[in-house]
């Protein structure tokens, strides 16, 4: 069930629908939009009876909702979400870059990477602190210690931080050093995961799984939305297929596909989804080129020396080029309407 | 390294190389074998200078491991390892069938189908108390109300009770009141929960990930052991392809493909494998005389009503009629030598 | 438009029902089954009138398809076919072996796997004559001449020769050398060439594609059968996914999903399905007990000397064993019924 | 082996060169490059003894080709191929569009789209007149009719024709009557189809199969080139995987894989790419954005009457602004350089 209210509807009348979705024992998950508000209801099992709300001040309709997706969906909010995260946002008219090393290996080789990424324009650092590596025996990431070097990065390149939780203990870390919580393709359907970080405060990047439909991929952000956090962006990441040329292979078409059902942000990540340097660039191109509100990259200053997937990482002096043709491509083309929340 | 003892070392022999390796920093994994013991060593950074054990009493080789994987492998045990759950074996003679609903629905639900699974011969129940759900408005499970049920179960027909986990808290509970604690396909790159169940000292069924190759399921399987839990059984649940006739695509060709490379037993789950009921007892009989050590079926009096995978699940009356099946497979076929740790 | 004969029918009834359709400017398609003749229609372009038919002598009922197959269906004919290919039957109650190398290479390599081939017991013999490869520049088989000494292999063991055919040329001749045209799974959509051997009078052994979903597979034999030959025996090779532990994918659960369909009778091939010498024995175990009607096996007396494919060919003592595993398997599953034609 | 001449090697020391591997039993491929002739050379069995070559006038170099493809490779020539069709070129500085009907479906439809593709600017016009169905009872196409109208679009708009061939006839009507031979995803693999265009003068548009492989897609070329026509195209047209949003998953980064390995041209279909109407424009933008020579896009004025794929089709009016939005983004691309032969 939706509840759509009018476009003068008063804050008093949508605080009277809360408390009535309350009162009959469901959740309510107000989304101002930017001509009217509209009011999900989650915790019901059955189908909820519309007479409750049709004839009470400010509501417009109330709408079933048949699709599996309720707070995800373009039902609930016609217009495209716009995410804050730290001081910058993803998902408005301005092209997100978000990049840094895959895993953060020192204080040199982060601040090395973040002087380049701050001078190139982009408002967002990436690096793994908790790795989550196909081996036990692979380097794991540096933790905690690797957590207060990004911290640091921020402080001093003003640069938000955007790095991966893999467990409840790490998520509390990400929180307190971070600025928006990574959660991996591996763990996209970790569901007791994505309850808890749902129930932070802060914006969650959620990868599509390896082999997740997009069905999957909506509801995995539908359970962090339907415990209060609705700063969900999503990011494609490449699916597992037959071929071999690339590590994976990218799905660039579930970005028009997200965009008609869900208001969510999407970005896409040509690092992961191409697994080989000399591809990166022109997938990035791509991935701006269909649309999605940015780009994840991998920048090393010495890609034959990382700890962690260098095949796939940008020299610095290639990331100046990548960020040059993106832009002329997001410049061509006539940016899809976004609106800033308040 | 691997560390290969003369079949005639002492106790006091093994002791002496675990504590070397200790000393070095490093964790020894002993594995005792039917002729001789095995020592694994985890923990350590780059290669392990084989002199520090060559002249010991009692070593007969010291062998440099350089496949990725090290305690799944057929090098530390030749010969195939029977894990014991609850007072039965998985991995020996016998055939394995574990039977019983997807989801713990009911104490009459539950009671009802444990009558017909302790009828058949089977000696493991399954029933899950945690549902890993697509959707969030999905049957999660009844929790901890649903392993006291599982629990009674146990007492009443001397069924081993497999179920699964989600998290730290479903894994403590599972300790509690189940005989083996089952990580999901969508878990099987939860690197933390792997690592926690590690810890446990209770088996664990680990199914394959819808899209992991056989390296990844081996590693997922070597992440649990490197932290000293050794009894871990894997499972062929099927993956995701272009295919539409069955919910997924069984990959039978990995249980061969895992008896060359690993000691550790392999079961198949038909079950979610097709996601058909007709599919269920055909695949059922495939899984066995493929080799595998057993099954895992879902079971439900009233798939109809069942609040979770209707589809697929059996009546108690086919049940009977694949155990009469797959038994028959089983004994036209010469059973691989296996050995019952003492 | 399905056309359902009364059981005592006569062939005058028939006859009649035939007339009306090639009347009409259609194709009749009469099967006659176990208790009653069906008769299919083709080449209607929309619905064709029932009451043309139901007032006829003979005519139990006039069912309306709407599935997209016609011919291939169970509601054409209920009981599964019977193939007879040279002087012996595929689909019947005997288990089906097909054997011998992938490609002709000389005499003298092919009399020395047919001698060990007819030893077994097996009745089909298969060999390639014409080699779909990869590469232009690889072995691409020895055309007619190596037809001959498949023609041969027939005379001295009395082997019924099953043998590819890439296009219109080797149909033909493949028709005068052999007893059954096989189409690869590359040819499996080349429907110019279906077309051509659906107006041949050998039976068809057809491939799966590699990426063919069951409808393109079952509609892939419609093609045939549409131009008159009926006598098509379907065949799965492996599927191409994501795995690289064996060279394809064998997806046995097409085995019932096609028995649900279809009347056609379908083998399965583990030695392309897996690539791998040492996993054909364990999946044409599993071939046979999920209920397929036989198996196609790649035997060579020297594999590493193979102009093709060796990594999969068995050796005639590993066929031996194949054999003999397979059959007890055979014996210990209740039999489907089937009428072999008279 | 591969022959490579001076830049100022004369014609006479070319064919010297052609003559000397004629003689040895092979056959030369000659291929012209903006500084000098590379000779590929194909029909040897082993590896060929440079010592024929390297002493002739007019020779650089004698280099062993050790990958399996050789005529496509960017070893025998480093620069771009640019293709002509008709009085057109592909592969060159200019964006190829080519745009039409699935199907050739009458004269009125034909003729109306093609005064909209004219006025677009694109120089291709594409129709199929063969159509590979899944089902032998969908519209199969006009066939020689539809190549007729197809011609007289040529003569009227000065379109260059590209039409799909299925087998032998069909290539010889198409030679007739277009300018360019498809040939389809599902005959990529037809290799006696693909000797057979390789023996025409057209040049011909090959589609990556549904599950092809990079290496085979390149072999399929290879298999055309070895024949001796040159003039290939290849083309990405999506691949088969476990999703569900849209009919294929359009893999792009074969782009810069194609790019790096071969020096054909490479083209992307985003109608067949996609199945999905809203999704053709966004993936189009996409293609061009990651580095392809252009695009093939279905149109048709009236896509839910269209007798094959209208789900896919663009209106003209939006095929318009497909073509705006693609030409803004290849002119904010650098071009890659390329060569346009004499």
């Amino acid at each position: 069930m939706l509840i759509v209210m009018n476009p003068d509807a008063s804050q008093a009348d949508i605080d009277r629908v809360n408390e009535i979705i309350e009162k009959l024992g469901y959740k309510p998950h107000p989304m101002p939009g930017f001509s009217r508000t509209a009011i999900g209801i989650t915790g019901n099992k059955g189908a909820v009876d519309p007479s409750h709300f049709e004839n009470l001040e400010g509501v417009a309709d109330a709408i079933r909702v048949t699709k599996p997706f309720k707070l995800v969906s373009r039902d609930l909010r016609p217009e495209k979400s716009v995410v804050k995260v730290g001081d910058a946002y993803i998902g408005g008219d301005e092209l997100t870059l978000i990049a840094g090393p895959c895993a953060v290996e020192s204080y040199d080789q982060v601040f090395e990477i973040a002087e380049a990424v701050a001078a190139s324009g982009a408002k967002f650092f990436r690096g793994g602190a908790f790795k989550p590596r196909t081996s036990p025996y692979a380097f794991q990431g540096k933790g905690e210690e690797g957590l207060k070097i990004l911290a640091e990065v921020r402080e001093q390149y003003g640069l938000n931080i955007v790095t991966e939780a893999m467990d409840e203990k790490g998520v509390d870390l990400v929180e307190k050093y971070g600025d928006c919580i990574q959660i991996g393709a591996r763990n996209m359907q970790n569901f007791s995961l994505l309850k808890y970080v749902g129930k932070t405060r802060k914006p969650v990047l959620l990868k599509r799984g390896l082999a997740a439909t997009l069905d999957e991929f909506l509801l995995a952000a539908e359970y962090i939305m339907a415990e209060g956090n609705y700063d969900v962006i999503l990011c494609e990441r490449g699916v597992r297929t037959f071929g071999t040329h690339a590590r994976n292979t990218m799905d660039l078409s579930i970005v028009p596909a997200v965009r008609t059902l869900s208001h969510l942000p999407i970005i896409v990540d040509p690092s992961h989804g191409t697994g080989k340097n000399y591809m990166v660039i022109p997938m990035a191109r791509a991935g701006v080129a269909v649309g999605a509100d940015g780009l994840i990259i991998e920048v090393h200053p010495c890609p034959e020396e990382a700890l962690c997937d260098g095949a796939q990482a940008l020299l610095p002096s290639q990331f100046r080029v990548l960020e040059a043709e993106v832009r002329a491509i997001h410049e061509a083309l006539e940016p899809q309407k976004a609106v800033i929340p308040a």
